[in-house]
């Protein structure tokens, strides 16, 4: 990325790992957008291994909104591949855990709910191509409103796999022809970050009825000149697991993800 | 292109070699829309040299309605460099001669008008990125219907230069959202052949009142779940000639174009 070209590496991978040191402390438990700039951060999901292969299976039918990163072996909680001595236990602001498929508590750590049998999916998150948009001068509504990105229930089914199965949840960002031209070019260059977006224009063609009213996240204005533009969302293996009901089940809190050593850059295909 | 892969270079030049012999001949005087497939066809534009400075400058600045492919010397017509033995006063199907700016007669050849300071301009074509899109599974409507695409005067402004200024002519290829996305990831690949499309969505905003009334070419029906998308068109520097009013321009006539041994693939990016 052009606004980082001063930094280099090891400086990313330092500022990456001081970050999730504060968090393993519980001193930051907010939303990571915007921080650590220049790393990727990620969708995580917990299962236990008898669900693993499954969601596998999912992940790989559904490159989309689930471009699976990494995977761990089951019980394994340090991830060096993703970051320098990162514990998926305690690095990530907060967890939501989920039982039998329904939304229970949240958590600053996982020790004592960790399982020997877990295995942990990282997946790559919208953050990685946004941070593309915004370094070619492109404006994302919600940003520079402060405010979360608005997500969709839509009609489109995902593939099967297992007891994983439903349909797509999708994050929308309006844009002006022009800058959507743009953002399809850029977002395209991100497959394991969602990559170029499933659907413009219309929300009714995709089960959308009001734009107005997200199932997920907060409103954000459309303005008459300007094209609804629809990427797969990160949400999606969400509604996924409350459908599968797996006895448990552990993902980030929406907006507080995982920040890892790998660089966005590093995701572009060019 | 992968539809060409049974078919070497040397082959797929020996058949355009000879489809140029066939019009030197004037025994075929059609459009050349799917002949010769696989190889770049071009818009040319035949100036004086005393208009060419102005005209390489309007072609620098206007990149996109304008490719720049190649450029003879003043008096060249021998075009080794764009085919094996081309001559640029015999080998186009048909020529529109321009006097004063106003489109006098046709012609099959040059050889009453030819002049020693004639200098040719060969300038790319969306035919090459239609062949990636159709090679790609997608359906491009006029084709299908055997028409010619619909071309529409905008009021996107060109970037003058010297005596040459006018506004970007588009052609118009509706898409379903889904199409759409990947024609902008297709063409996108040819900034040889106009490259990604300049809008999409509400004609107005770029000046268009009726797509059913093109300024050029055919009419095209575009459905209530599709997107009409807008590409510059090799028309645009026409209407900067027609402007500009040289005592003398000659181009190709719309559809029936110069036949180069350039491989469509290899204008492409990726």
């Amino acid at each position: 990325m052009a606004t980082h070209a001063n930094v280099s590496r090891t400086q990313m991978q330092q500022q990456a790992a001081s970050l999730r040191m504060q968090i393993r402390q519980e001193q930051f438990r907010e939303s990571t957008s915007g921080l650590s700039s220049g790393m990727v951060q990620a969708n995580i999901v917990i299962l236990p291994a008898d669900w693993a292969d499954d969601f596998l299976k999912f992940c790989q039918r559904n490159p989309i909104p689930c471009p699976l990163l990494a995977m761990s072996a089951p019980g394994e909680f340090l991830l060096n591949e993703v970051g320098h001595n990162l514990d998926i236990r305690t690095d990530v602001p907060e967890y939501q855990v989920y039982r039998d498929g329904v939304a229970s508590e949240t958590r600053y750590n996982l020790s004592d709910v960790w399982q020997d049998d877990f295995v942990t999916f990282v997946l790559g998150c919208s953050f990685s191509f946004e941070e593309a948009l915004m370094a070619s001068g492109l404006s994302i509504r919600n940003i520079d409103m402060g405010r979360n990105v608005s997500m969709f229930k839509t009609n489109i089914a995902t593939q099967a796999a297992g007891r994983f199965y439903g349909n797509t949840v999708v994050t929308m960002r309006p844009f002006s022809a022009r800058d959507c031209i743009r953002a399809i070019q850029i977002t395209s260059r991100f497959p394991k970050a969602h990559g170029a977006p499933i659907h413009l224009g219309d929300p009714a063609l995709i089960g959308i009825s009001n734009l107005e009213t997200p199932d997920f996240g907060d409103p954000v204005p459309v303005a008459a000149d300007e094209i609804p533009v629809f990427w797969a969302c990160g949400v999606t293996p969400q509604l996924a697991i409350m459908q599968a009901k797996p006895p448990i089940c552990i993902t980030h809190v929406p907006g507080k993800m995982l920040v890892t050593d790998l660089l966005n850059a590093e995701l572009s295909l060019l």
